[in-house]
């Protein structure tokens, strides 16, 4: 048998330390897997006194992440300590200029200087894996860059943001509005630091960029990702839709389309009954279309010590066995850039209004739909006690997003509406 | 980038035509991902005249597929012949020793000589690939031998016979005897020429043992899968099972538990709301569970050209890559000999029996249960207009096969029975 890999883990956070867990439980299993013994040789994060989960007395401790990712005794720098720049980059940058494989689970780094970080590895022949960085332990970048290699995605889609689902989730089940059970999830501590990286989308957006680069063979381009967050979903639709059969998820969707690449990161409506409509609590889902595969779904927890650990683990285990890849599935060099385009393929939308309660109110709506080119397949009116407002569900046929824009900004125009308009897209999955 | 990697294709049924179909497709996406060209050198099948979808003509054709196997100018054997013996043996022990790779996607042979082509091509340094052998299109083997290395498996479970749940599905949405939908099937062309080979379930048995071969690093061993096939699944039961929130799936599952492991493939119930439950007509769905991922459930078209090509691509483009892991994801030499343990996990049952219409039938029942040691978790019992005969359906706690084999054979003694009793184990999913 060859010689150990030996580790260098740059952050003890629970990802950090269920590796740690997983090198020390099954180090026979790893060898045999991996033809070598996989070893940590040290460890480094913030604080070395924090009370941890794990022992970690067999390994030495280097206060600077930058001497852990150059130290002679290191064949593969793990970066787990996270953020988009800074000693995040600065380490894996060290690492791979020292002659070291890269694994980490940073989605926003690589989001933001993916094509840099590769072109440099590759550059040196060093690798950089990151199947922690999207979905937690759902295989999706071996999927997409090696299982799929034969053919050409045609679309990418997923529930990627654990947090966000369980937000949406739990309102649905308990009927809560959004401000309660985001502050629930505050308390259990499921929220980053800075919240909106979860339900503003960000961090969601960031795991779709990489997807897509993967996918369409282009430069990650983060930027170009549209994203919304889940901040506007009322209790009110997640209710309403239940009723017409659909659920409200933060639902990533890349695809190349002949206007250049669409990526968009945004509540949409999904059926009930689909494998995404059936998605509870912090699971992930991605759905990945290949011209000769058709559809694969995949779904697993996208978070927590386990599932992220067996995801690092898994990069590990092919470093240990020789195997290094162009970091995004082709050489960086080739790579092209794609022409970011706006969402212009055609979609079934889901419009919400308060209408006036007065004769020609719904008439005036109709108008304004149809003088946007859009038609009704379902409308739904609710009853009106107060007889003040009239809450209108309307279902459309396919049309474009720039109908649907026309409509919403010309809706206010009839006077006939109480507040503003709410339209969700409904994603056809 | 280097020099093309050249395949010899035997067979040229659907999967070897799709695979010339992508080949062709995809030449300039398949050197970008592979890092070379990827060529056709030579094919091979029995009928040379046959009508074929593809453009054959710049390849040699070899009359045997012997010579194609050890042809001067073949790196990679693409067996697509099938059959668990004869040629298709024949031919990869002939690539292997002749200093070929191989891919194959034959089930049959490996579940059969897996252990003995694994050893052969570990003592050339040789790989032997076989995404396509099991679900198709789902990248299962992939995921168990690499994405899930740093986890104990616990359990796999699937459906992993198209037809099978073609069968079983439609049977529920058409209200159709098995006879009927099975005589529908073989019309459509969906069933092997040997139709046992599905319905039977030997065909997802082999795809059983194989995968329990990677996740619990044991020899394959196909004749301790217990098997039952669908034949005796009723409508009637079909309906009953609905009525209580469930489906009948063909569901394999295997587990390593502290009596030896355990390898059964046969009709059991599922919720209707899981995502086995929810698998409809040809889809196939491979559930992993591991000590670090927790669950992982894989969904995708388990047969068809397309998607069985593209799992073939796969393994050509890590052949292409020059990466090479032992066939089972670990050395050979290594996997150990399972003892085959018959199954003895407890779980619930489903029980369906007709009673005389008489005082005191149901009482004799619950006696048997209770004797047994079985409690009784739901019962329903329908009306019976016609005064003879009463359906009783029951779900039990959790209890041991053996008490519910127990019962079963106890059951008839109480002379308040009309035919046999079913009984339908319900897989935890």
């Amino acid at each position: 048998m060859s010689s150990p890999l030996r580790l260098g883990i740059a952050g003890l956070g629970t990802v950090g330390i269920g590796v740690v867990k997983i090198v020390q439980k099954h180090a026979g299993l790893l060898a045999r897997r991996s033809g070598r013994p996989v070893e940590i040789t040290a460890v480094s994060a913030r604080d070395r006194m924090k009370n941890r989960d794990a022992d970690l007395s067999a390994f030495r401790w280097e206060t600077d992440p930058m001497a852990l990712a150059t130290a002679e005794d290191v064949d593969v720098f793990v970066e787990l300590i996270g953020g988009d720049n800074g000693i995040a980059k600065d380490s894996i940058e060290a690492a791979l200029r020292a002659g070291k494989d890269v694994v980490t689970a940073n989605k926003a780094l690589l989001a933001m200087h993916g094509q840099e970080l590769a072109e440099l590895a590759e550059s040196l022949g060093r690798a950089i894996r990151f199947e922690a960085a999207v979905a937690g332990g759902i295989p999706v970048i071996k999927t997409m860059t090696e299982s799929l290699a034969g053919n050409d995605i045609t679309r990418v889609m997923g529930v990627m943001n654990g947090t966000c689902n369980y937000i949406l989730t739990r309102m649905a089940s308990a009927g809560l509005p959004y401000a309660a059970v985001f502050e629930e999830a505050r308390q259990l501590g499921y929220l980053e630091a800075d919240p909106t990286l979860d339900v503003g989308g960000i961090d969601a957006g960031h795991k779709l960029a990489i997807l897509s680069s993967i996918a369409f063979g282009t430069r990650v381009n983060f930027d170009a990702v549209e994203i919304e967050g889940i901040e506007r979903v009322s209790i009110d639709d997640i209710n309403r839709v239940a009723d017409m059969g659909y659920r409200i998820k933060l639902l990533g969707v890349a695809q190349m389309t002949p206007r250049g690449l669409e990526q968009r990161m945004s509540p949409c409506l999904v059926p009930a009954d689909s494998p995404l409509g059936q998605l509870m609590g912090g699971t992930n889902m991605v759905v990945i279309e290949g011209d000769s595969v058709g559809q694969i779904v995949l779904r697993g927890a996208g978070a927590g010590e386990g599932p992220t650990a067996s995801a690092v683990m898994s990069d590990i285990v092919e470093i240990a066995r020789d195997i290094r890849l162009p970091v995004f599935g082709q050489p960086a060099a080739m790579l092209t850039d794609a022409v970011p385009a706006r969402t212009a393929v055609p979609a079934a939308y889901y419009l919400r209004i308060e209408l006036l309660d007065k004769p020609g109110a719904l008439a005036k709506v109709a108008t304004v739909l149809s003088d946007a080119g859009i038609s009704i397949d379902r409308m739904r009116q609710y009853g009106h006690p107060d007889g003040a407002s009239v809450p209108v569900l309307i279902v459309t046929d396919k049309t474009t997003p720039d109908a649907i824009d026309f409509a919403i900004e010309a809706l206010p125009g009839t006077g006939v509406l109480i507040g503003d308009p709410v339209e969700l897209r409904i994603e056809e999955v």
